[in-house]
């Protein structure tokens, strides 16, 4: 047996999410029958987080321990030809002993897709909330600003969550700004040790607030101060959000292939 | 009556093109309903030239004439409110008398997009052609010279049309390479005085080829010398196609608003 880890992206429009449920075809589900599909194994397959309906990723990394003897450099073509369209593998690797794609996580990235201003762009409305006003950017930036550091987020966290401890520490937050003849865009990017339930899209939704100036810079200062749900902007759409990178301690993928089965 | 000058985008994916037919809904369609819920004018709406199904345009531009006293600066938000999401009118003009978006135009530009390599992006995938292997970029660009200038593009035209000459100058060719960690994109960028039907889709095919590698750069002058079309390659895939611009005469725009209705 070996420890695996694999890098996979998807396009999240058409499931309920990472995690296999009930009520719909998950990203986890068809992985995993990929999986099966090649190598036999019927697999548990750990992503390092789950991700939500229609959120998409550019490079979730999960974890499994498998017995296959297929070279890790042929696993991603193999599993490949056997997941729909919008999911793929880009990379198989060897892991230590006992990698586990959520407790071995160090820090993740999220990137929030927004355009703003009067008229929607069609050609990019699939993978951006589409904002129908003028967005004050500086605004939004003076209080993404106070959002960096070590704060206790729980008024960035939708209820129902188990979570021992709401302290995170964002240690990126930025807002690039670009603009064509008809069309503004927000890119939001969000670094952090770990992210509570929902808190990208809300942190997202309480920023935009600020820059439609229904609420002054001051007032996410005071919601985080509340640590109150109901203080914060809404939960932006799911189809803005993409899990960029998820970071690790490189020593995970430093193992001998002598270790080998 | 005043002639208008509309410039629209969108996003071809679910319709049958431009252009209304018995067996789907067109976005002239959609766009003639929408003009027509706001003003309660039945007119015909003409765009500088028919898009095929599943091709998106950045931005199209469309003659008609109206008695609407709707202010231009008035109308994308009110048409807007009446078409679907996946049309939107950017911007209303008044233009001279007699202005015809297929006759007055004097050039267009298209942009083809490709992702290239081992894995598909699934994030680009809605709007770029995969091409499953390695491409030349350098042969592509050498071949591509070869076609600016003005020729006889017959070779490109797909058999069933009716102009007249099959002679176009092209102005620009540009092959921009891009790439990320996982991924290669292509933006082929393709400017002419005029195109012919499904023209820009088989250069972009035969372009493929050679940065396949399976012609050498010397056949695309051979293929254009031949004028036939069963040499050159094949038709790339629609949705990696956009119409982005349509040039005029900036004096068909110039109308003082005092020769108004």
């Amino acid at each position: 047996m070996r420890d695996l880890k694999l890098t996979i992206a998807y396009d999240g429009t058409d499931y309920v999410g990472w995690q296999v449920q009930q009520n719909g075809i998950s990203v986890q589900q068809r992985l995993e029958e990929g999986w099966e599909a090649v190598t036999g194994e019927q697999v548990r397959i750990t992503a390092s987080g789950r991700t939500d309906a229609g959120v998409h990723a550019e490079q979730q990394v999960c974890s499994l321990r498998s017995a296959t003897e297929l070279p890790l450099d042929r696993i991603p073509q193999a599993v490949n030809a056997h997941t729909p369209w919008d999911i793929v593998v880009l990379k198989a690797e060897r892991a230590r002993e006992g990698f586990h794609a959520i407790r071995d996580a160090t820090g993740k990235t999220y990137r929030y897709q927004i355009q703003f201003g009067r008229r929607m762009d069609v050609l990019s409305r699939r993978f951006r909330w589409f904002v129908p006003r003028r967005l004050d950017v500086a605004a939004m930036r003076e209080a993404a600003a106070g959002l960096i550091g070590r704060h206790d987020f729980a008024c960035f966290e939708t209820t129902g969550s188990l979570r021992l401890s709401t302290v995170r520490t964002i240690r990126e937050l930025e807002i690039r700004h670009s603009a064509t003849e008809y069309f503004d865009y927000l890119d939001i990017t969000i670094s952090a040790d770990g992210f509570l339930y929902n808190m990208a899209r809300s942190m997202v939704g309480t920023l935009v607030r600020v820059g439609q100036g229904t609420r002054p810079v001051e007032w996410v200062a005071k919601v985080l101060e509340s640590g109150d749900r109901q203080q914060a902007g809404q939960t932006a759409p799911a189809h803005g959000l993409f899990l960029a990178r998820v970071d690790y301690d490189p020593a995970v993928t430093r193992v001998a292939e002598a270790d080998s089965p």
